[in-house]
């Protein structure tokens, strides 16, 4: 039991220690409100996070991170993501928190050390190539419409890519593209670094986010080639390892805007605390605890499905991909719901830039978009909710819906 | 960490064990739909739990339960839940089962064999006296006008309670009673057996409820004479005794109802399997799909937050009342939307007798009322929150809301 | 212009005078609540509305009535539906006053005598056999399997019906049954006295209504002979029918049941006007004044959408029938809501039957599946919002989704 | 009867005209998603707006404008708000509509020829000055802080005033300012050209809106002299003429945002009737349809409560009040759902700034907040019922909430 037991003092301490320093360190210097972090000054906090011993909990400790498991990063990423700059100055943000997981489970020794040290060291950004203009790989990623055909030692890459988040500071990409020789649904994973010959990157799409730098650009790859080293996990099994970084990468989302949604409740409780209407505390007056209430129980039942999802997605693949579409559609909406409050409880600083709070509901209103948008989770949450059920009929259960006068 | 891996092992295979039972054995025999179990029918299931291994599972295996800790008894209660009857056949009902909590912890040992045995064992019921007719104790415990005059050897008791369910059934009452001489607002607890001279069971409140047998009517006590050694826990500390049966107490009846609420998406889930609609299975319209996922959502959460709460209130009963809370509130109003969705996908079954959602519906409905209401609870956690930040900046956190142009 | 003017007249001042009968006679005879009113008593009230002028507000001068046009029924609807026995009392409830109003518009002078006249007049009651048990006419109308076979001078009627509500106590059925003789997709409508040969009433459906008397139970008709002059309507154009009856019917039960709404609502205020929590009235605190503005809300927006819907519907048939779709999800959710927060401003009282807002909640719930689910009238409202928008853009409108990196 | 019946063809033919004029002429050259029209566009869509006429709807005819009677602004106005610069390019938008109507109420003839006739013309812009930094008037406008002290022939006004749209293009300000020498909660309106002596802008306060051009800075007024002929209206009247301003204000926000609501669903739907998703249209898939129906309830109802909260407006001033808190509230949150859905239809473009939708969700945001939050509206709204309902007791209307056991 004493190793469990280390790893909770450990993730407790680790916790306390993330929140002092984003608190005293990163909030302070937090670019104004709608305006992205610049890479000089995200270096220099980067530095100091390392000073802290609090930068890339969740790398590897032989990669020079902190090595906490997946089941013990909510606390810790709440902590990051209480500022909107938190999780880049840890190094624990999106895309490049995905992809170093991904490469930590799939790649080869050598991609390891030529792509995922200086990626977990915070030298290097990443990006990942999946979704298309459509009608290629979107909402329904089978439709993926990047080819790679079989070359002499490699493959030759072609194809459009658009809402590659982090491309424009991307040293490399991690690439999908379906590969026809393998098979008719097959695709495989490439790494493709950004200065090869025939990357571009093309129509910028300009969006009201600042969290994740680096732009959400198109980028063409044309005639790109990509030697057999550089195809990253199993040939053809590139739809198998996107659903295993997604299924973390969803829940990393959800801890890191669940921080965020616990600032702009601080942010609204200290508004209520001090600020009066019609002669009493905002905080006594029925109509805004009502709006309080509200957000701390999303915030309390966000944390609780994250861990449980979390947990399940530890001891089991397969059913941690359903707890995480829970996770994910629940924890999306609620945090949109407390920033939302937040700003009505703010009134005239809410609604505008005076406070970052406007700012923050447009950094995470993608989020029920992006990683599977609600409307498709929901689908998929619900077609295996009916198979569970079909399968326990199978297995003898009664059926329930019998009308008294079908008796 | 045998320890734990094996109460692990013992809960889930006690919660598989109890799932069978009551899906076997008690939905079966369940009466039907807005109708109370009679108490013959009662005592027979309760024999055949016993014989199962499911009988009284949170109670301590020396008064012949199960032992399973209070961290433990929520995937065994919703199994329990999972039938309208299914509680109250495992003996693990309300108002006994929070009852059997508080006798457990303060109760000496006289009374401990006079009324917990044998209220443990199933051979009799009990209530619990709080709440009173208008000005007195309802929303605010507070008001508490009930009275208990100190005379030789014991106390006099007078006043008129109401609303007290299981009164008619009842072998005994733990009444809440202002103690005038013990202090200003100190209340005492008072065991008080149903056919004690001065007791009267007055005007019976009809509901719409049956989950809980026993009638929910006023009670007149009418200068009932109480002896010290009835006295329960602390005199003077009837309010304090009562918050550590509430918050326990909240918790068992989120997990027996969401117990229910899952009978209930499984009732829409083989309706929507099997019914078709313009073509297709129900199950596959989108618009089904999305009542059944915002389900599932309500039910994940749910139960995750109650873990969350259970575990809270284990390790600290002061943070431990707010997860309550916090958790009631959710949960309470969870299972009645997870349960009018199901009405809903079934149509005219459902919005009628046909079927037993309708009283599953009116079964619950109660639940965002007793127990604190969803607008108290709401007012007691956003002034936890308010407190808590006060605190969290009186210890030198920066404070949020400080507006651009007012820097 | 005095025409408006003297109908505007009228219609308030009949509008206050069902006011004054309904609070001064009507509420004061309910019988218990969760009770239906007994005939006998209905009868009596029946007779004092006619004296009080204000019975059968909606049925011609000249079969009694009051003559007032759709577009001014609403207010006065409202004020019947203030108590769950008014609209009874003033015979304007469903089914009868839909069967009134599809009888006005399609019988025969000798129909008219015979079926209308006396329904008009209170002095028998009606149903409407349309809804068949599962796979038959449920939500979707199409698959209606009742038959009826051309025999010589008239029909020959065969089929189980579901769900038809006032037939206990229903001198006639207008039965809608699929002649194939006259088409493939043909029905027809027939009119058939409850104690025609071979009519039986079978399965009583239980349900928690009890606005609507005379049961809900199954019809079976077995060889019914139905002779020409008792086909109502044009032979073949039952669906036509149908859903010139069903417009209005949606509305008249939106007008009416909002009319329970503001009862409810009323019932809340009085509430909140005298009970104190805390020491502050219940309805200066601001949880509560939450619930209560929302009500009103709820209650201004659904008796606007009524007018409007009302006004399309006199105005054109086919925007009639989208705008009654609309009002009817809006309107039967929005009582709910209204009647689900009073029900818990009132607490204990309220989550019993101490009062009859339970009761009244489990009047309105069924509303949501009746005369059409919500979800089917969601499916159908979309659609034609898509052919809406297929049809200006197929006009000349430019396309408006065309993303920037797109052009 | 004639006179109604052409202001109807008028308005019916005009808001045909408005549509035409908007969705051909304004809505291709609205700028980039996310940016202000610049004041030259604006002046040359201003006289094609003249030419095809349609400009000012809302001003008598004797200014220039098209005299429409509040009671049929919206259909007129809802179609200029489907583009965001549509209401600027008719000058009906904020701030200087509502100085409009209320110079056009109560100007003297002087102040009608200096301030609304080039106002009206679209010559000059005008701001509002009312809200001031905290502790002064915000939500609680009866905290005014800003002084104006009587001098010889006129006042010196000297105080900061925040948020004030238009501010930097306008040429003068309507000015709220406490006048003690008129009583103590006196308050006087004050026009005051923005180049007089003492007014100088401040903070820029930053925003994520663009159809109120001019920013929405703080204004600071220090001993700038007003002479009497520039006071608007009753000296000491000022809240009262800004309450008869606020009343249409908030209706005509409602009126133009829904426009753009309608702008967003049109969006929504073109999109979902072209994309496809697992091999059907978008908006064939049920989850979709869920969304698309609730947009057509929102804007349908948003659309009846607001023409009844016109209507009532136009009969009585005390009940319009009211009638426009509610529509206020419901449509404000209305419109923002709407959008919300459309941004959530569109996907990746509707996160973005590929569509304009993002900026539409920003655009509508703040009018939960301003001309009233919805709380405050919501804590009105309640207050009003309650008096509402005391007055109908007190007038001898039988008390509702008598429970059974209390009778």
């Amino acid at each position: 039991m004493s190793g469990a037991v280390e790893v909770a003092q450990t993730t407790a301490e680790l916790a306390a220690r993330t929140r002092r320093f984003v608190r005293d360190v990163v909030v302070p210097a937090e670019p104004p409100a709608g305006s992205a972090l610049d890479p000089a000054t995200r270096l220099d906090l980067q530095r100091r996070a390392r000073e802290a011993g609090v930068f890339a909990p969740h790398v590897p400790v032989e990669l020079g991170g902190l090595g906490l498991p997946l089941a013990d990063w909510s606390p810790v990423f709440q902590e990051a993501g209480y500022s909107p700059i938190g999780p880049a100055v840890l190094n624990c943000m999106a895309p490049d928190e995905g992809n170093m997981l991904l490469l930590e489970r799939i790649a080869t020794p050598e991609q390891r050390e030529r792509y995922l040290a200086p990626l977990a060291a915070g030298d290097v950004r990443s990006c990942f190539a999946m979704t298309e203009p459509h009608p290629g790989a979107g909402s329904d990623p089978g439709a993926l419409a990047t080819l790679a055909h079989r070359i002499d030692g490699g493959w030759l890459l072609e194809g459009e890519k658009r809402f590659i988040s982090g491309a424009d500071e991307a040293a490399f990409a991690i690439v999908m593209a379906r590969t026809p020789e393998l098979g008719d649904d097959a695709a495989t994973m490439l790494l493709v670094p950004m200065d090869a010959a025939g990357v571009e990157i093309g129509h910028a799409i300009r969006t009201l986010e600042t969290a994740i730098t680096g732009g959400h650009p198109h980028v063409r790859f044309s005639r790109v080639r990509v030697a057999d080293e550089d195809v990253l996990g199993t040939p053809g099994q590139a739809f198998r390892h996107a659903q295993a970084r997604l299924g973390p990468a969803r829940l990393t989302h959800c801890m890191r805007w669940l921080g965020l949604a616990r600032r702009a409740q601080d942010t609204a409780l200290d508004r209520v605390r001090t600020r009066e209407l019609f002669g009493s505390p905002l905080g006594d007056l029925g109509i805004a605890q009502g709006l309080l209430a509200d957000s701390e129980i999303d915030i309390a039942t966000s944390a609780a499905v994250v861990d449980w999802a979390a947990r399940t997605l530890t001891d089991d693949a397969r059913a941690g991909a359903t707890a995480s579409s829970v996770a994910k559609v629940h924890v999306s909406e609620a945090v949109g719901r407390v920033i939302d409050r937040a700003v009505q409880l703010c009134g005239g600083d809410g609604v505008t830039l005076e406070l970052p709070l406007l700012a923050f509901l447009n950094e995470v209103r993608p989020f029920r978009v992006y990683d599977g948008s609600s409307e498709t989770h929901r689908w998929a949450i619900a077609r295996r909710a009916v198979a569970r059920r079909r399968a326990e009929v199978g297995a003898g259960e009664a059926v329930l819906d019998r009308a008294e006068g079908a008796r």
